[in-house]
Protein backbone atom coordinates (compact mmCIF):
# COMPACT_ATOMS: atom_id res chain seq x y z
CA UNK A 1 0.00 0.00 0.00
CA UNK A 2 1.29 3.35 -0.99
CA UNK A 3 0.07 6.87 1.03
CA UNK A 4 -0.01 9.99 -1.08
CA UNK A 5 -0.59 13.07 1.22
CA UNK A 6 -0.09 16.78 0.74
CA UNK A 7 -0.34 19.32 3.52
CA UNK A 8 -1.59 22.72 3.37
CA UNK A 9 -1.24 25.44 6.08
CA UNK A 10 -5.31 27.39 4.91
CA UNK A 11 -5.47 31.01 6.63
CA UNK A 12 -7.82 31.14 9.58
CA UNK A 13 -11.03 32.00 7.75
CA UNK A 14 -11.24 29.98 4.91
CA UNK A 15 -11.80 26.30 6.06
CA UNK A 16 -15.17 26.01 5.03
CA UNK A 17 -14.12 27.45 1.68
CA UNK A 18 -10.83 25.15 1.71
CA UNK A 19 -13.14 22.26 2.14
CA UNK A 20 -16.28 23.17 -0.56
CA UNK A 21 -13.64 23.02 -3.24
CA UNK A 22 -12.36 19.34 -2.16
CA UNK A 23 -16.12 18.34 -2.09
CA UNK A 24 -17.40 20.14 -5.43
CA UNK A 25 -14.12 18.80 -7.14
CA UNK A 26 -15.41 16.15 -9.71
CA UNK A 27 -12.06 14.37 -9.20
CA UNK A 28 -13.13 10.73 -11.03
CA UNK A 29 -10.88 9.15 -8.56
CA UNK A 30 -12.88 5.92 -8.33
CA UNK A 31 -12.43 4.99 -12.01
CA UNK A 32 -8.87 5.26 -11.36
CA UNK A 33 -6.75 2.11 -11.57
CA UNK A 34 -5.25 1.59 -8.04
CA UNK A 35 -7.46 3.66 -6.05
CA UNK A 36 -7.97 2.19 -2.83
CA UNK A 37 -9.29 5.41 -0.41
CA UNK A 38 -9.34 9.22 -0.24
CA UNK A 39 -9.87 11.18 3.02
CA UNK A 40 -9.37 15.26 3.08
CA UNK A 41 -7.97 15.56 6.52
CA UNK A 42 -8.76 18.69 8.89
CA UNK A 43 -5.87 18.92 11.71
CA UNK A 44 -5.10 21.31 14.12
CA UNK A 45 -4.98 25.04 14.31
CA UNK A 46 -2.96 27.45 15.61
CA UNK A 47 -3.07 31.43 15.89
CA UNK A 48 -2.06 31.86 11.62
CA UNK A 49 -3.52 28.71 10.14
CA UNK A 50 -5.31 25.30 9.81
CA UNK A 51 -3.85 22.16 8.80
CA UNK A 52 -5.44 19.89 6.41
CA UNK A 53 -3.91 17.54 4.67
CA UNK A 54 -5.38 15.47 1.47
CA UNK A 55 -4.57 11.46 2.02
CA UNK A 56 -4.64 9.42 -0.75
CA UNK A 57 -4.21 5.22 -0.21
CA UNK A 58 -3.58 3.25 -3.43
CA UNK A 59 -2.47 -0.19 -4.17
CA UNK A 60 1.44 0.84 -5.13
CA UNK A 61 3.24 3.75 -5.93
CA UNK A 62 3.47 3.10 -9.33
CA UNK A 63 -0.36 3.22 -9.88
CA UNK A 64 -0.26 7.07 -7.85
CA UNK A 65 2.85 7.82 -10.05
CA UNK A 66 0.13 6.73 -13.29
CA UNK A 67 -2.34 8.54 -11.96
CA UNK A 68 -0.29 11.72 -11.84
CA UNK A 69 0.51 11.50 -15.57
CA UNK A 70 -3.41 10.97 -16.92
CA UNK A 71 -5.48 13.09 -18.48
CA UNK A 72 -7.76 12.88 -15.48
CA UNK A 73 -4.69 14.39 -12.54
CA UNK A 74 -4.97 16.61 -15.52
CA UNK A 75 -8.16 17.73 -14.96
CA UNK A 76 -8.76 17.40 -11.54
CA UNK A 77 -6.04 20.15 -11.02
CA UNK A 78 -7.05 22.47 -13.63
CA UNK A 79 -8.34 25.17 -11.08
CA UNK A 80 -5.67 24.61 -8.32
CA UNK A 81 -4.08 28.15 -8.99
CA UNK A 82 -7.63 29.86 -8.36
CA UNK A 83 -7.27 28.48 -4.95
CA UNK A 84 -3.79 29.85 -3.79
CA UNK A 85 -5.10 33.13 -1.56
CA UNK A 86 -6.22 30.23 0.98
CA UNK A 87 -3.26 28.63 1.90
CA UNK A 88 -0.09 30.34 3.34
CA UNK A 89 2.22 27.34 2.67
CA UNK A 90 1.68 24.06 1.10
CA UNK A 91 0.58 21.77 -1.00
CA UNK A 92 4.10 19.97 0.13
CA UNK A 93 3.74 16.20 -1.07
CA UNK A 94 5.19 13.25 1.06
CA UNK A 95 4.54 9.40 -0.11
CA UNK A 96 4.97 7.00 2.50
CA UNK A 97 4.70 3.29 2.06
CA UNK A 98 3.77 1.17 4.41
CA UNK A 99 6.26 -1.04 6.46
CA UNK A 100 3.75 -2.75 9.19
CA UNK A 101 -0.33 -3.04 9.78
CA UNK A 102 -2.56 -4.05 12.26
CA UNK A 103 -6.21 -4.47 11.43
CA UNK B 1 -13.37 9.03 11.54
CA UNK B 2 -10.50 10.27 13.29
CA UNK B 3 -6.29 10.00 12.29
CA UNK B 4 -3.89 10.35 14.79
CA UNK B 5 -0.28 10.67 13.45
CA UNK B 6 2.73 11.14 15.17
CA UNK B 7 5.87 11.93 12.78
CA UNK B 8 9.70 10.96 13.15
CA UNK B 9 12.76 11.65 12.38
CA UNK B 10 14.57 8.87 12.17
CA UNK B 11 18.41 9.01 11.93
CA UNK B 12 19.94 7.73 8.40
CA UNK B 13 21.07 4.39 8.92
CA UNK B 14 18.41 2.87 11.86
CA UNK B 15 15.64 3.08 9.56
CA UNK B 16 15.35 -1.10 10.27
CA UNK B 17 15.39 -0.47 13.72
CA UNK B 18 13.28 1.59 14.07
CA UNK B 19 11.03 -0.59 12.12
CA UNK B 20 11.16 -3.65 14.48
CA UNK B 21 10.46 -1.85 17.36
CA UNK B 22 7.11 -1.56 15.65
CA UNK B 23 6.80 -4.69 14.31
CA UNK B 24 8.07 -6.70 17.78
CA UNK B 25 5.66 -4.23 20.37
CA UNK B 26 2.51 -5.44 21.69
CA UNK B 27 0.31 -3.21 21.10
CA UNK B 28 -2.87 -4.70 22.02
CA UNK B 29 -4.45 -2.26 19.69
CA UNK B 30 -7.22 -4.82 18.07
CA UNK B 31 -8.73 -5.54 21.75
CA UNK B 32 -8.80 -1.21 21.88
CA UNK B 33 -12.75 0.13 21.31
CA UNK B 34 -12.61 2.38 18.67
CA UNK B 35 -9.34 1.00 16.80
CA UNK B 36 -9.85 0.64 13.07
CA UNK B 37 -6.38 0.60 11.55
CA UNK B 38 -2.94 1.25 12.07
CA UNK B 39 0.08 1.64 9.30
CA UNK B 40 3.55 2.77 10.13
CA UNK B 41 4.63 4.52 7.07
CA UNK B 42 8.09 5.29 5.98
CA UNK B 43 8.22 8.45 3.86
CA UNK B 44 11.55 10.22 2.06
CA UNK B 45 14.55 10.60 3.00
CA UNK B 46 17.15 13.68 3.13
CA UNK B 47 20.78 14.09 4.25
CA UNK B 48 20.27 13.57 7.85
CA UNK B 49 16.87 11.41 8.06
CA UNK B 50 13.91 8.81 6.92
CA UNK B 51 10.74 10.66 7.71
CA UNK B 52 8.11 7.92 9.30
CA UNK B 53 4.25 8.46 10.31
CA UNK B 54 2.50 6.24 12.76
CA UNK B 55 -1.18 6.09 11.54
CA UNK B 56 -3.78 4.98 13.24
CA UNK B 57 -7.55 5.22 12.32
CA UNK B 58 -10.02 5.90 15.17
CA UNK B 59 -13.96 5.30 15.16
CA UNK B 60 -14.03 8.67 16.82
CA UNK B 61 -11.82 11.47 18.40
CA UNK B 62 -12.77 10.18 22.35
CA UNK B 63 -12.07 7.05 21.63
CA UNK B 64 -8.43 7.46 20.65
CA UNK B 65 -8.50 9.76 23.65
CA UNK B 66 -9.92 7.03 26.08
CA UNK B 67 -7.32 4.49 25.00
CA UNK B 68 -4.26 7.44 25.46
CA UNK B 69 -5.91 6.77 29.38
CA UNK B 70 -5.73 3.00 29.59
CA UNK B 71 -3.58 1.07 31.41
CA UNK B 72 -2.70 -0.67 27.46
CA UNK B 73 -1.66 2.91 25.98
CA UNK B 74 0.78 3.05 29.26
CA UNK B 75 1.75 -0.67 29.01
CA UNK B 76 2.67 0.16 24.72
CA UNK B 77 4.66 3.20 25.37
CA UNK B 78 6.44 1.51 28.63
CA UNK B 79 10.02 1.82 26.63
CA UNK B 80 9.89 4.54 24.22
CA UNK B 81 12.56 6.31 26.05
CA UNK B 82 14.89 3.51 25.64
CA UNK B 83 14.27 4.00 21.50
CA UNK B 84 15.38 7.90 21.33
CA UNK B 85 18.87 7.59 20.21
CA UNK B 86 16.81 6.77 16.99
CA UNK B 87 15.18 9.80 16.51
CA UNK B 88 16.98 13.46 15.24
CA UNK B 89 13.42 14.60 15.84
CA UNK B 90 10.04 13.54 17.01
CA UNK B 91 7.11 12.30 17.73
CA UNK B 92 5.44 15.13 16.77
CA UNK B 93 1.51 14.40 17.42
CA UNK B 94 -1.42 15.61 14.75
CA UNK B 95 -4.57 14.85 15.14
CA UNK B 96 -7.26 15.19 11.82
CA UNK B 97 -11.12 14.53 11.49
CA UNK B 98 -12.19 13.36 7.91
CA UNK B 99 -14.23 15.97 6.67
CA UNK B 100 -14.57 14.41 3.14
CA UNK B 101 -13.92 10.88 2.34
CA UNK B 102 -14.04 8.81 -1.13
CA UNK B 103 -14.09 5.05 -1.75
Amino acid sequence: MFFAMNRFQVRLGHEEEFEEVWKSRDSRLKDVPGFVEFNLLRGPSNDTYTLFASHTLWASRADFEAWTKSQAFRDAHRSAGEHRHMYLDGPHFEGFDSVHHIK
